[in-house]
Formats: structure tokens, sequence, C-alpha cells
């Protein structure tokens, strides 16, 4: 049936009775892919009936309907003209994981981030009320995790006193990608008991309340949706979903089946890696390194906002349960709790990956460095992140955070750094550091040395030639180190460890010592290292030759970091090529 | 009864019916220096009872209280040791509008944005926890616009899955600077009125709730405080107070009295200042512009989290009602809310002060850019604001905006300048625009010109000397003017307009011309105008002199604008003596 089905309305062509078996269709359909293209499953499952609903009774793309976090949006791209394209998912060259406008009609928004829907549909539908579009209807669709988030709230309390065309439609299977906490989350569990009612908070901000409904029961779903497209106003409706529906494995272990990597279409058995022999994630490093430090110091407290597995805090949490906190989608609040124990003489790490961080920059300027206050942040996921694409790369970290005062910024180039800044800073900083580090494996297989402490502000030169200096700073290194390969003799490859502050002195020997200075960085060339090291050549005086070498200014797609590093750059053959422009 | 009272230990000797003398000797003491003083004079006259009780009832500074937007803390400030020289309040060298960590144990959170004290409380509670101080209390007072912003939702929502002693008292005036909007005060209205219970939302949240009481019976808030002292867990009192109480005109407009500037002591009257032959303020020129262009633009909204007065966007909220929208503080809503409204084809104008838009930085990348929307942003009070001093500056916006892809950056110079750039940018850009400007008074008293179409990217000489040109953006400009004023045949002057596109075939002719090159902008060093120009130096090798004035990599503190330019080197004064250096 699914061979036919190739729009919305196509699928409206059908019975209700048909339905169900395209469900299965659609399961079967994604499972087969993801088991060998990868990508996240588990989200996608749970809302197949919820999906195939909206669109057979909303008059998509006229209504619009925005996919909060939009992994949850595959069943929506197969359904609206990219089944025949969805291999290419995540790909380079190929459809994006999250809805993006550009790719079509039926993508009203790009969501990558969450808690964004229902600002985003809010304006639609005031924009359709100033064009006079009446009946058209406006639906957030947004997950229990996502919702605690405060942005959802800031769109739910203005909608609220509007008369605006706007269903919220909350997708609560209590996980987002970990399983999600809360005191709201406790709410809906307790409206799922019956211990709470349904229209408590929701009615007190003025939505028409309506739920909770199976969100598997495509006919329940379908007469619902048809009462409340004739509804007016700001409604709200809570649905009940499973995440990973229709394959076993992936309901019992929903927090690696969110994106499980390749499995057994049958099965879902996972295909096992031999890992023993490769250096560990940089995730890990950081997580039992917390956990080996926290053990001596009683001050230390882990932070992650609704990323214990992603970021390895969940070892703490483990070890450590009075001490480690999963705070939700909430990196605002993360930021300004971590200030709130710092000011109390605790040694937080507050764990963010680089482009949530973006969230909380108000609260770094405002609440920590301005009061100077010694909180660690963990920048995970910092540069280009892969497959997850420009939603999700880590590129404007060195940017925004340099022009922070009091801020220490330093980027470790390997695994024994990043557990010896550690080590480093929770023996007591005057100030705080933002310590940043990328997506996936190290370099070192036997990374667990004894501690050493790191020299704030010092940077050192890890290769000697004579003509020609490569500064870098954090694990983009290793590409300078794999580009000079060839001339050990002529290039020199500096660790700059620290963009802030940055080592002047190894600046000041750099420019009296080469006639071409290159700066390497996997942050953007606009305010980055390549700008600190501009400036402060102007202000020496420096007359040589220096060339810029990042992400360059634009958004860069998804792929893996070795095609993006090629294309933009930055990967050991086109850094080869720069110094070759030199020789 | 005030002079023999200078700590709360002086305080908690009085008994509970001598504190009503005490209210009001210290509304008399405050109204007595701000009408000579200025300051923010509402907030805290309405909190008069409630911070007495607070101090008289908790074991502050071992109890911990977070004044939310501090503004509201004048009178804790007078209670706490800072009596003597309140006089000084936000004037340089003095004592901060706000409380800061630095100046007082009492002040245990530096708070000049909002929303940010249950975080801050939070954290501060789990601290205790974890130390063993089981009896120590902790209270964030936040106000009613303020908690309806999503970072207070995510430290509720937190707090309530705690065992932490946190206190959150809602100060309930209905009003923010400007009267409170959103579905919450709706809510808490219907409280009040006894049409909704208290306890239907944060009892949700799993707070205990208490309320509503009044604000200004001293009796009954003591009475309540010393209950709820001996409550644990995450508690929730609302308190209903006047803003603005004990002085006739302050309560009556509440709005003016947020900040009345010099007014007579007795009768509250303002004193008149004759403006007429003054330049417009920026922000009129900003009000008055969209409501020209909206009324034969039928596209454009504009949008304002909380600041329809300060920003003057109340002049088409009157004007066009329904294109127009106040959000309360709610800056990331406020982002993708436009974002979804420009993917309809509406052009928005997004106004946010510069400072608080870093509360919506991710969304600016996220929802605008990456989707190129052409949302037309208008940074208020851009640069140095004075006396609202480090939590108020709007330094960071340059820097933390120009390395991200899509977005053009310009800074008018003048009121011709803003009314013609957004003439330009309603006329419909590819892209979406920042454009900052300052707070106060511009320079042109005849500033309402025709309209003219802004050439996108392109600066200008403003200027013409032989050997040294100074390169500005924004009106700092004025400045250099004013510096050069000797020197006409010397020094060249350039108006760059663009951060983004940078005029390159303009710094082309700048390099190729002149010996010595000073970038001049009010905003950091780090990663702006001049960053910006020493990168492209290098790429076109320009071996000249450059060297680049702004604001210095520390926070500024508060003062007068002038005071301030003078000490960070950007004055008339301070330039002229950079110009002198290369003479």
């Amino acid at each position: 049936m699914l061979d036919h089905i190739d729009s919305p309305h196509a699928l409206r062509q059908l019975s209700v009775e048909q339905l169900p078996q395209l469900s299965k269709e659609l399961r079967q359909f994604i499972i087969t892919i993801l088991a060998t293209k990868e990508g996240h499953l588990g989200a996608s499952l749970g809302v197949v009936e919820l999906t195939i609903a909206l669109h057979y009774v909303f008059n998509t793309p006229e209504d619009k309907l925005v996919w909060d976090v939009g992994h949850q949006a595959y069943v929506h791209k197969i359904l609206t003209g990219r089944k025949d394209i969805f291999h290419t998912n995540r790909q380079k060259g190929g459809i994006s994981g999250f809805p993006k406008i550009s790719e079509s009609d039926y993508d009203t928004f790009g969501t990558g981030h969450s808690s964004t829907s229902i600002s985003a549909a809010l304006g639609m539908a005031i924009a359709a009320t100033i064009q006079g579009k009446k009946e058209q209807q406006h639906i957030a669709v947004i997950g229990d995790a996502s919702i605690a988030s405060g942005m959802a709230f800031e769109g739910l309390n203005h909608a609220g006193v509007t008369e605006a065309n706007l269903l919220v439609v909350l997708n609560d299977n209590a996980i987002g990608i970990d399983p999600s906490i809360g005191a709201l989350k406790n709410y809906f569990t307790n409206v799922k008991k019956g211990t709470a009612r349904e229209n408590t908070v929701f009615e007190a901000l003025n939505f028409e309340c309506h739920g909770p409904v199976d969100g598997h029961d495509l006919p329940e779903l379908i007469r619902v949706f048809k009462k409340l497209q004739k509804t007016k106003g700001p409604k709200f409706l809570h649905v009940i979903t499973t995440k990973g529906k229709g394959l076993a494995l992936a309901e019992k272990d929903q927090v690696t089946y969110h994106a499980p990597g390749k499995f057994d279409a049958t099965t879902g058995e996972r295909y096992a890696k031999d890992t023993t022999q490769l250096p560990p994630k940089y995730q890990d490093v950081f997580g039992h390194t917390i956990v080996e430090l926290a053990t001596h110091n009683k001050k230390i407290i882990g932070i992650t906002p609704a990323m214990p597995t992603g970021s390895s805090l969940k070892y703490m949490i483990e070890a450590f349960p009075d001490r480690a906190f999963d705070v939700g989608i909430a990196e605002q609040h993360a930021v300004t709790l971590s200030a709130g124990m710092a000011t109390q003489g605790m040694v937080v790490f507050c764990n963010i990956y680089s482009t949530f961080l973006q969230r909380a920059y108000d609260q770094i300027i405002h609440d920590v460095a301005l009061q100077n206050l010694p909180v660690i942040f963990c920048l995970d996921r910092a540069g280009l992140v892969g497959q997850d694409g420009p939603t999700h790369h880590g590129s404007f970290d060195l940017a925004y955070l340099n022009c922070i005062p009091n801020l220490i910024i330093y980027a470790p180039k390997d695994e024994v750094d990043l557990r010896n800044i550690m080590f480093t800073a929770q023996l007591g900083l005057p100030q705080p550091i933002a310590i940043r580090y990328p997506r996936g494996r190290g370099v070192i297989i036997d990374w667990m040395q004894p501690f050493q402490k790191i020299a704030i502000g010092k940077g050192s030169c890890i290769q000697k030639g004579k003509r020609i200096a490569i500064v870098c700073i954090g694990t983009i290194i290793h590409n300078a180190l794999k580009a000079s390969k060839d001339h050990p003799k002529t290039v020199s490859i500096y660790d700059m460890g620290f963009l802030k502050p940055i080592d002047t002195a190894l600046l000041d020997t750099i420019f009296k010592t080469y006639e071409v200075v290159i700066t390497l960085e996997d942050g953007t060339i606009k305010g980055g290292l390549g700008s600190v090291v501009a400036d402060y050549a102007f202000a020496k005086a420096y007359k040589g030759t220096l060339k810029i070498v990042g992400i360059p200014d634009r958004f860069i797609t998804h792929g893996t970091v070795e095609e993006l590093q090629e294309e933009i750059g930055i990967s050991p053959n086109e850094i080869s090529k720069v110094i070759d422009s030199y020789l």
C-alpha cells in the first residue's frame, strides 16, 4: 500500500480501515532502511499513527504542521514525497535528518533544537489571522521532554492570550533522548494515572484541553483531530505514545534505540562492534574522569541538561547520585543553577553540547562571567558533528565565548589533555573556564594516565620546522600533523591549547621566527583563533604572511566529519594544499 | 527609627508593632534620595514591607535571599548596611543599582536580567543539602512579569522534583516595567479575584502553595514567613503588592514612575524638561518610523519582549494593535515567533535591547539565520548604557553576531540613517538584518527626512584627511569627529555602517591610502569591527599600522556614558590622544 502513497493527498483517499495496514508498512519501511543506513529510529516509530492521522485530517501543507525536534519527522518525510530518497537521509547530498524548509513545502519550519515549535506555529497562526486566513490550522507536535523547556512555556504563555488557531499536540512518551525529568513530567504521569486533572496547568494558561488519548489508536486520533479541526483558538491535546513502537528491542531499551546505529532489521539486534582496540570517546574520558575526580573532591558537582547518556555524565549520576544532576532540556537553568552552586563553594562541571550552549549565552555572561564564578563548562560536540548537520555543529563557540571577559577558553588536543584540564580546573581556578572537545573518539588507547596540572594560558610546540608555523587549537591539530608529514623540517606545529588567555609569549616567538603563519581551528574563522592571532599580530607589527583556516562564514551541511572537513578545507588533504602553496 | 537600623540584626530587635513606622521612614528615605539622585523608584516602594518581613523572619545572610531583577532591592540595600552610601546609587564609584556579590554578604547573587532567581537560589539550596546545612533557607523573590519568562519555569520544573529548602515568593504587582502580559498573568488575576485556585499550576509542579497575601500587611507577612520557615521542601507564596506604594503619583502612573528621573519629593511631580530643541531619542525615531512604514506596508509587524515603552514600540501598539505585540519577558519566544511570521511573508521588526538579545542567541542562529528568514532585528541600547552598568551595557552584540552566517549587521551613525535602514529593510531583503543603535538622543533636530534607500554593504567617507584613517561603526563616529576637529586635513573619518557585509572595496582604498588605520567602535574589541578589519588587512597584506579602539576585555562598571567612555578610551578626549600619538 505504501508504494502508492506519495503525498498526503493520496493518503486521504484511503479509508480509515486501511490506515493500520499503512502504519505497519511504514514501520517496516523505516526499520528496513535505518537498519543499514542508521538514524533516529525510536522517535519516528513512536509517531507513525500520529503522523498519519495528522496528515489524514488536516489540510497540509495549507494547514501548517511543525514537528518539534525534527528527529520525530521521518514518517512525515516519507508521507510527503520523500519516500524514494529516504535512504539518503543524513548522508552528504541527501535529505536532512530534520525538517527543512528548502526541502519540502510540508516542512514548515526547521527544527533541530527543541522547544521551538509552539513559537513558530504561533507566528504562522498570527500571520494567518492578519492575512484573513480564518480556517487555516497550525499544529505544533512537541514531546514531553521538550515542552518542559522554558522556551515552550513562553510560547504557551503568549498563545493563551491570543485567539490563534493553534493546536499543541503533546507527544508524551516520557522520554527525550534519555528519560524525561522534572515536575511537569511527574504531573503528566499523574494525568495518565488519573491522579491529576489534564486541564489543571494548560487550562490555567487558557488552552482548551483534550486527552489523554492513545497515540497508537488511529480511529480515536482521527476522531479527536476532526473535532479539534473545528475548534477555534488555542487547543491542547495530550497524546500517549511509545517510543520505538513496533520493534520489541527498541521499545525495551529506548535510550539505546534512540539512534541505534546499524542493526538486524528482523530481530532488532544491534551489530556489536569490537571497540577494545580503539581510543576512547571524548565523552567517556569526561564521564570516567569526573567520577575519578569526584571520588576525591567532595565539592565536585556534575550537571547536564538532558544529555546524561550523550555526555557520559551518567557514570557520575550512577556513582554519586546526590552530586550529579540531569536537569532536563533547560540549558539556561543549568548554567545559572551552576552559578548558584558556585557561590557556595561547590566545584561545578556543567556539561553542555556546544550547539546547545547557545541557549544559555546570556547566563554565561551575566550569571557566571560577570560574577567571576569558577564554573567549569565542558562543551561537548564542539566543531563539526557530522550527520546531524548545521543545527548541531558546534561551530560558533570559540567566537561567541571569546568576547566574554573573565572566561578561560581551552580546547584539549587529545584525551590526556582533557583529563588534565579537568584535573587542573577542579583544583580551583579564580575564574570560569570553558573546555571544548569534539564528538567521537580520540587518538590515545592508553589514555588513563596519572593527572598532571596544566599551566593556564600556555601553548606548546608539537613539531619543530623552519619556515611555516601552523598554530592550532584543539583536536584538529592532528589534521595539521597529517598534512605536514612530508615536511617535518619545514613546518612547525603549535598547540595553543588556550584561546583565552592566549599565549602571547609563544605568539611573539612565532612571529619572530616564521615568514608564514597559518592558524587552524574547527570553529568559525570569524572571531575565533585566527582573528585573535590577527589582532595580536598587528599589535606586534608582524609583517609576515598570516593565513586563517577554519570553518568558513556559511552554514555547513550534513555528511561525515571527514567529508565536511574536505569540503570546507580543514582536512589533512586540504591543509597540505595550503602548506604547498607557501613552499 | 531608621537611623538606628544598620543591619538586619538591628531590625530584629524591633517589635512587630514598630515595623510600620520603619516602613514609613524607609519610603520617605527612598523618595527623598531618588527625588534628586534618580533611580528605579516604583519597584522598591512596592516591596518595603516585604523586604522588612523577610529580613525580620529569616536569618540573613546565612539564609540566602535572591532578588529577581535587582531594581526591587533598594530597601534590601538600605537595611543591609548601605544606608549611608545609598545616595551614591548608580553613580560612578558608588553602589550598584542592582544586588552585587562583591558589595555585601547580603547580596547573594547579582541580578540585572530577569528570571534568574529561582535557578540561583535552587543552586544554593542544593549546595546546602550537600554541605549538610539542613536548616538553611533559600528565598527567591520574583515578580509576576519575570516568573512568566521561560527560564523561571525551568527552575520551577527542576525545584519541584527536589527536596530543597526553596521558597519562591511571587511579588505580584501585575506590572514589570510595563504592565505584565500573558496567560499566566491572567491566571494570577483570576486567583486574586477568587475565580481560580492558587494551587492549580504551582501545586501541579509539586510546590506547597500559600497565599495570596497582602504584601503591605506586615503582621500577616511575618506570620506567613514564620510558618514557611519551618516547612521543608519547595514552597510558593503569592504576595500582592502595589508598585510605587506610598507615593500617589507613582501608584497612579506606574510605568512613568518605574524610573521617573528627578521629581519633587513632596508632591511626586516630575520636573518637566524642555526637550523641544533637543534631537530625538533613537527609541522615538524607531517608534515613529515603524508607524510611518507600517501605514503603507501592511506586512509589517512589530514585536517587543516586555519593552513597549522603553523601545517606543508603544506607538505602533497604539496605531496598529493587530500588528504589534508585547510578548512579555520572552526573548527566545520573540525571536522564533518572528521567524514563524517571516515564513508566511510578514515583514517583522523584532526590537530587543542588545543585552537582552543574549537571551535569544540560539534562536537567532538556529531559527532565523540558518533558515535565512528576513527578520529585521532592532537592537536598542547597544553600546554603553550608563548607570545601569555591566548587566545592561550592549557591549557584545557586534562580536556575537558577526560569526553568524547570512546575517547583515548595521549600525546607523545618526537618526536619518536609522530611518533609512528601516525603510530599506522593509522593502524586502533576502536575509536577516540586525540594526544596532544606542540608548538616548541623537544629533539631528530635523530628523524626519524623506526616506532614502541605503546600499547594503557600503560605507562612506565622512571627513577626508591625508595620513590617518579612523574607521568607525555607529554613533560613536561623532566622538571621532570631535577628536579630530583640530586635524581635519590629516585625519579621515570613515563610516563603515555595515559590519557585515563589510565594505571591502572601501577597506582596500583605505589600506592603500593611509599609513595608520584606527578602528573605533562602542563594542568589545574582541571580535568586533577591529577584528574584522585586522583579518581583512592580513588577507590583503596591508603592512601599515592598525590600532583597534573599543570596549576593552573586561566588564565595564556603571556611571554616565561620558564618564565610562573616558575611562575606557573611546571619549573624544581619549581618541584625540590616540590620534596625537601617530602625528
